[in-house]
């Protein structure tokens, strides 16, 4: 199962594609959509779905794993993130990918197995999950990582009980 | 110069487009892309900007003018409402329509002349100003058709205003 995870935004949209095969994860790619300061809101909406529909037409993705919103202080950057967000997820669609929403709990708890872990440490174990040699820069690229692991872990865990209730429900 | 309206959502998005020509305002359609209450939200988003590129497409748009977004009580709402938003202005990006944002009071003084007008007064002044026969229903299609005016009457004004100014510079 290959998993593209996505940090949205509208100045920078992370995205991490990480493989998961009988337990074991593999990043196969990871990045940053950085759209430029300059340019208009409707130029940066247009660049991240392009972008976007590009990554998912190079890869045989099964899922669209991406972060919950919620309201933050800022009201104009949360409209923007949230239409910018849109746009993530029309591009999901159009390609027919499922989409999963994880909150920031879940890929903490996902990934490090401790709720409260701040920051450093889901980039520590998402690093280590997937074996890479660094931290995944910028912050974006490593939480579409943590993102797309989290996905990875929930959707394995689920199909895992899953299992066991069939071999439970054969064995009565 | 043909102007698409929009009253953004995900349930329903209004639209009207208006045509301005001369000083005279005409509405050459206008109605509601109705989202079904059962489908999920990305069939949602979808069928609103393959609606929205349908309309694009079969009319010779010269903008689109649509209302500025804010905050409100309920969180998930705003937060659907400004994916949604995001969508439509991808569909107008795509079809490189310049986009104007106007806010309710700004509507509303453009229509009504009063910044203080109730819903019902603009919705009134909307019909007379386009002569239709009846307020158009939903209250979505019709605040759609009252942005398109605001904007052909703003921009109008600005249109004017600038060559006043010409006159001017050349008078001197």
């Amino acid at each position: 199962m290959i998993i593209l995870g996505i940090d949205p935004g509208y100045a920078i949209v992370g995205y991490g594609l990480v493989s998961a095969q009988g337990g074991k994860f593999k990043a196969i790619d990871y990045g940053a959509i950085t759209t430029k300061a300059n340019s208009n809101f409707l130029s940066r909406i247009e660049f991240i779905f392009d972008s976007l529909n590009t990554i998912i037409s190079k890869n045989k993705i099964d899922a669209l794993a991406i972060e919950k919103l919620y309201f933050r202080s800022n009201q104009k950057t949360a409209i923007q993130v949230a239409q910018a967000r849109g746009v993530a997820l029309l591009a999901a669609q159009k390609a027919r990918l499922p989409v999963f929403e994880y909150t920031p709990l879940q890929v903490k708890t996902a990934v490090t197995g401790y709720g409260r872990a701040d920051k450093k440490q889901v980039t520590e174990m998402t690093k280590r999950f997937l074996s890479l040699k660094e931290v995944p820069k910028p912050d974006d690229t490593a939480d579409a990582l943590a993102i797309a692991l989290c996905h990875a872990q929930t959707s394995g865990a689920r199909f895992r009980s899953m299992m066991i209730k069939r071999r439970l429900n054969n064995a009565l």
